[in-house]
């Protein structure tokens, strides 16, 4: 996603599925809007776990990946108990900043789409380099 | 915010406060980007009580509003009990849909800016049009 | 758990896996304490899905299980990422009131034990009995 | 609260006012169980400021106080867009342990009562004693 709408050939791909929880519903029996960023870091998170790499090894040595845009449309509610497909994909990957675009899936049917930009802090909260391991393309 | 960028002249706007929570915060030590949505939906739901209007009310009469857009730039970190000021604008209101902006300060410093758009619908999901006193402009 | 501490024999038992969220965790860097009944309930609702059973299902004919009681021992934190195991046991199910206990492992470690019990009530929230499919023991 | 259910004086007492919203609410219209906790751990922090203390300050010193155990009844249904109020109470505090219980109410009606025991840690996760400054009676 993005203002101008193309699909870029994504760096890397990644599936995960989800399973709605009840306490992520509100009174309209539906997925809260706030409930899919939570879904897209997981995205994020496993997408990184695939490729050998580890978030939260990734913090422990001094590298954060700080969200600073965040897009959703979103098209069709997710209920509870429902089974979800996220599709997550690498489109930049550095020098300075990562970006992902998110799809969100129940069987084939497309319930949202996202785009996240991730900047890379240090331990003090300043912009830093990415490590080399996570500079792709 | 939205694509063109522009500043338009709002409909109507109000301010809110909000101290930041500690389960609003992450290991980072700062407000997880998912809370921001949370925050804009109380200066939307504090913006309609101001004028009169009540969300809880409008539901029981089989109005609902559901988020179909998100858009976040995060620009600085909130902090765990941090006091912040919510600007919440109406942008658009009807026939069919309502768009918001927001930005969201601790004392004069612009910590985040968003926008999004509501779309009307029925107690069964279906698309309707807004009740008359929504509609402004 | 309970006010007795001893252990009762239980009606049913199920093994649940988890991971621990990034937004479930706080500036400590340990999965705040609000996160846990969340858990336990995906525990209730997995184990009513490995018996066959299903809330949703549930709810849509108008039984609504509400937690009137809940009580947790923190025993050790859990980090972002850590890979737990939560054991659900059924100790008592009607006729007016289901009672669950709770223990979260990471690998053998126990980090947390817990208590539930759950009320049954209809689609304007007063208490009824039990469904006949919800009884045992 | 507590196993013997008897109202012991506090040490000090403090009352909240709290917005019930719209994501802490699920598909049963009423505030979820799990947002409970998050509202008395509110309650706790607000009582400290009110007393001239600071629970962020203290974290800055390197004192983290961590939920050991909790305990809620609830007694009747909160629901989205109700002002509660909250009665925070302390029970005990110190040598090495923090109790706290606590009464939410809309309007006269009391709707849920809990117990917290906190115990007070090093930057390490380590027990250590409670300052001075948070030890009463």
């Amino acid at each position: 996603m993005g203002s101008s709408h193309e699909r870029r050939t994504p760096l890397a791909s990644h599936q995960s599925t989800l399973r709605v929880r009840y306490p992520e519903c509100d009174p309209m029996g539906v997925a809260h809007h706030a409930t899919y960023p939570i879904w897209f870091e997981i995205g994020r998170t496993e997408m990184l776990r695939a490729s050998g790499g580890n978030y939260r090894d990734l913090e422990a040595t001094g590298v954060f990946l700080a969200v600073v845009r965040l897009e959703v449309r979103y098209r069709r509610p997710a209920r509870y108990d429902d089974e979800l497909r996220l599709t997550t994909e690498l489109l930049v990957a550095g020098p300075v900043k990562i970006e992902h675009s998110y799809r969100l899936f129940r069987g084939d049917e497309l319930l949202a789409e996202g785009g996240t930009t991730l900047a890379c802090l240090d331990r003090d909260g300043r912009a830093r380099a990415l490590p080399e391991s996570l500079v792709l393309g």
